[in-house]
């Protein structure tokens, strides 16, 4: 896998989030690789041919098909490879079974990642005679667009394997970020979640309906993120005192909002009222349009930031 | 105000809020404003004329300083004028002194706004014999770039003049948002102190750094934030059945990530190290060249979303 030759990557599992790797994978021409395909679904080669296009804007982007493989059983698709993603079922007894097979017919060097959003490498490696080599690599949806990776290993993973998942995204312009901790529901969706607990309060108090709230988030936290994340943009606007002037200043407002903050849970009742004012504002969303927008934004930031470093 | 006529705008406080105030209306040439400013500030006009040129990129923008009046005292200031925004500090003393005494001067139908990020219209009224013509509007920082206005009316509040103002700023692009109910912080600092609350409690885990942290929230949540709100985003990954087909999925996940939020508070004890790690990672952060990427997206978005609706 080193230096500038080719990489066997095998996905397992073609729902959305495999084919996005596939995808992905398929149109990074700085670093191609050969894929390899391997699900269990009945007539595979021809959904993959049919399925694939719309993951590229308009169906327009052109991709090598002969760079694809598809296995026909996982021994097939896993003995000569240099990297295997597993984005099957998020059902413990299932992965731990697969890694275990996988374990017995892959190169003893090869990468073994997990896309899940949910079950810590340690319990997937149950199983495993060589538990070093497996972590979770959990992408953000869509993977095809998104830069970020979470890699969260297990305490038995090598660090040397960290460093080499790390390597490989970096150099494909990704944002892998190492977890230490297998905290649950890792880093990215804990924030996330945390912000729509008090969008959910927020809405369910009649405060602001479900599409003023996303509007509210669209032009102001959203934007600014996406350029400045949060330590930073709080830290900025201390001024030279940075976050601890920041603190210093408005420390109060935040623990009146932190005292102030909603703790709805799922079941509370607030459902009706959420579920529907979301589908009556957006029946069903347009996820196409909203890539290409993400597109455009993420090119605009890498273009402006390149400019900023020469 | 009726029409295509100039709008008399007066601007109170002439601190960052202020002043990116009067940039914004100075340069939004479809909508041209009259520009009043006061403030008991000594030597007011050059230090406006020093100032306001550095929240334009690269000081390049030309503006029309003829478009500004420095007023010599508050009655002079507001006693002609269609609106007057309010950015003086936050204090609730001088903000219902500054009203009652606003009242007396300005025009009967004048629109009364406050920046107030945090004073409620029902506290800074109570001196006025007219209630109903103040409410607060929020900007999101820095307000001559971010479209959010927040809107809080107090219970005195006219519809007719929340309308108003919410035309005021449709009419320039802008985002206003009507809140519903006088709640602590509004609602979108209250958003973002939620997943700053939950990041804090991460950094001081050790699940990851502070600048980790950020990469994390710029690479996921931000760009896609910037396009789709949180509800938005989830209602779409529900697909066909939206965000209830969301929370049938993954519910589970949501409410277990809920159930191990952190609930850090100000002075718990994580300051010495975030605060360390933020000075480390950004010493102090150059809030011109976030401000040029930021518009860079912000119009992306709007060419985008532009595009689509033909």
């Amino acid at each position: 896998m080193d230096g500038n030759s080719e990489v066997r990557i095998t996905l397992i599992g073609t729902g959305t989030i495999g084919l996005a790797f596939a995808a992905f994978h398929l149109t990074h021409l700085k670093s191609p690789s050969q894929i390899t395909i391997f699900d269990t679904r009945p007539n595979l080669s021809q959904y993959v041919q049919d399925t694939l296009p719309g993951f590229f804007p308009n169906g327009t982007t052109t991709f090598d098909i002969s760079k694809i493989n598809i296995a026909a059983s996982l021994k097939e698709a896993v003995r000569n490879t240099n990297i295997v993603q597993e984005s099957g079922p998020e059902n413990l007894p299932f992965k731990k079974q697969l890694w275990s097979e996988i374990e017995q017919y892959a190169p003893k060097d090869a990468l073994l990642w997990s896309s899940t959003s949910g079950i810590p490498a340690s319990q997937q490696a149950q199983d495993m005679k060589d538990k070093t080599r497996l972590l979770v690599v959990h992408p953000y949806n869509p993977p095809h667009i998104m830069p970020l990776l979470e890699l969260v290993p297990s305490s038995s993973t090598s660090p040397e394997i960290i460093n080499q998942t790390q390597g490989f995204w970096t150099k494909r312009g990704r944002v892998p970020i190492h977890i230490k901790k297998e905290i649950t529901g890792f880093v990215s969706n804990r924030l996330a979640f945390a912000l729509l607990r008090e969008s959910i309060h927020l809405v369910n108090e009649g405060v602001v309906t479900v599409s003023e709230l996303d509007s509210i988030v669209e032009s102001s936290m959203g934007p600014r993120w996406a350029v400045a994340g949060p330590f930073k943009s709080y830290h900025a606007g201390g001024g030279a005192g940075g976050l601890e002037a920041f603190f210093k200043n408005i420390g109060g407002t935040v623990q009146a909002c932190w005292d102030d903050q909603g703790t709805v849970n799922v079941g509370d009742g607030w459902e009706e009222r959420v579920f529907k004012e979301a589908k009556e504002a957006y029946r069903i969303v347009d996820t196409a349009e909203r890539d290409v927008i993400t597109r455009r934004v993420l090119e605009v930031i890498r273009e402006e930031k390149e400019k900023k470093e020469g």
